[in-house]
């Protein structure tokens, strides 16, 4: 029962994790994302686990990892990453060769999903549906006990479901999805709009006195020191979440809505009576009266557990 | 391996059918539904059941039997069924002791989904998204070679996501509900309206001159003889049924998009283009690019096949 390395690498961070194989995180690294060329990200995780190696002094069975997609997980190929740049890139091959070490690949969102369902609070639970709100909005479904890929390993993008006909343009390229919306990405244009029209001072103050700074972080914490531009822009996010999550949960019925996410965590307090004024008003009321909306216990752990479960099921003893 | 008696009853019909324990149709009879009392319901089923049996001569191991939700397959009782007005209503028990048989229930939308995959054109495909379009819009998902029921039994139900805030009521007290745009319903109501203020002569004519009657029937037909109202309503019903269908594809991925139901079935050709204009417009591209959309292949005999499956499941010999 050798322990498993685990990577979760974003757009502009990558964590390292050395975990059991029963999923207990027992060391972990984190580094901003140095470049984003495949190589390069390949020799910055070999130089990482090289360094959670030596720290720990364990002989691991191989790589878990954690990665935003678009990808085929059969072939470890990354088809269509927006968030990483990357068009067909084998990069489970790149990375086992730069480690040397077996590596299986799954979506982020799904891997914080799984970590959830395998080892966080709502632990084997049936039916999850998992929204990660950050910069973007990712998902992923567990159904009766099975992370659900879908026909070609795109299920989940309830983040590019339409809430608006006709709404903002999206990363995408179409209109009015949830991540034009209500993303981290969303939250900090809507800010920087206010800010600029002058009708939000305190985002202003927070961002150092320019509109061009506004994140969404301003955005939270403008909110909660009772900034009504604010707090007005995070209701219409939350408004738009909401009705992307009751039409999800009328489709799927599920147990539990987890929400993680650096952005999702932070401002969950905050956006969930919101959410749960669309649920009653939007889905349909026994789907709605089984639901409850969480946020995700393991926090920025949740994708490296599940990379580690994905890492055994993909290489079983 | 003997013979399954099936029954698919809806809000107006009763369909029995003697099938073989591989799914075959070996006899079928069909009935307008003459009341919605639960027990004249059962008595109705016990004498069309011991027609088919004179008939054929069978000995049948029991009955399953396709019903509309919300239901509870494990106790077999209807929680609430707005198409025959039921609530909490043992059906299963009222049902097996009526026809001294054992009987096992489910959703009607999800035996016919199941009867598609079983048994249709698309056997053992992977992942179904399955909408029935009739007075109202139903719906069933198989999502890797299983049906999904959601933590309650109430997944699938696509006709009540909603596709436009602050839309038109729906039946289920909603707004906005694809259901109340886009069914058998929706369409005559707006073809009532068209015919009402005169913009739709030949509906009118259609219909015998009585606005009052006009049924999604009409619409359909007045589109086909080219009705320029009616192609306008089943141009709009069609981009909102698109946009219900590419949201589910977005947070499915699905292989097959199969379409049943009455209106759904007799209006296939005439709306596919608005949906697949949707799919093309609001789905995300890999999703889009990964699905088809296609009517149901066993028609009306759906529901009977998918009962046959529920009944083989619930009673392995």
């Amino acid at each position: 029962m050798a322990e498993i390395v685990c990577l979760d690498i974003g757009g502009s961070k990558m964590l390292g994790g050395i975990l059991s194989a029963a999923g207990a995180v027992l060391a972990t690294r984190r580094e901003p994302l140095s470049s984003r060329d495949p190589r390069d990200v390949a020799h910055q995780a070999a130089a990482l686990v090289r360094a959670l190696l030596d720290q720990t002094g364990v002989s691991p069975r191989g790589i878990g990892c954690a990665i935003p997609g678009p990808l085929d997980r059969r072939t470890g190929t990354i088809v269509h990453s927006p968030n990483l740049g990357w068009r067909n890139i084998p990069f489970a091959a790149i990375l086992s060769q730069a480690c040397r070490l077996p590596v299986a690949l799954d979506d982020d969102a799904r891997c914080a999903a799984i970590g959830e369902w395998w080892r966080g609070k709502r632990q084997h639970a049936e039916c999850i549906l998992f929204v990660v709100v950050g910069t973007g909005i990712g998902g992923a479904l567990i159904l009766h006990g099975r992370p659900i890929y879908g026909a070609t390993d795109n299920a989940g993008e309830i983040g590019h479901t339409v809430v608006l006909i006709d709404g903002p343009r999206c990363s995408c390229g179409k209109r009015g999805c949830l991540e034009a919306v209500a993303s981290g990405w969303a939250l900090a244009e809507a800010g920087r709009k206010s800010a600029r029209s002058g009708n939000a001072p305190e985002l202003l103050t927070l961002a150092g006195g320019s509109a061009d700074a506004v994140g969404a972080d301003h955005v939270l914490r403008a909110a909660r020191c009772g900034s009504p531009a604010a707090q007005g822009i995070l209701e219409n996010a939350g408004a738009m979440l909401g009705l992307g999550i009751a039409n999800a949960v009328t489709l799927l019925n599920p147990q539990w809505v987890i929400i993680g996410g650096g952005v999702g965590l932070a401002g969950f307090d905050v956006v969930l009576p919101s959410i749960q004024r669309a649920l009653r008003c939007h889905a349909l009321a026994p789907a709605a009266q089984a639901v409850t909306i969480v946020p995700s216990s393991l926090g920025e752990h949740a994708g490296l557990v599940g990379a580690c479960w994905i890492f055994l099921q993909a290489h079983p003893e």
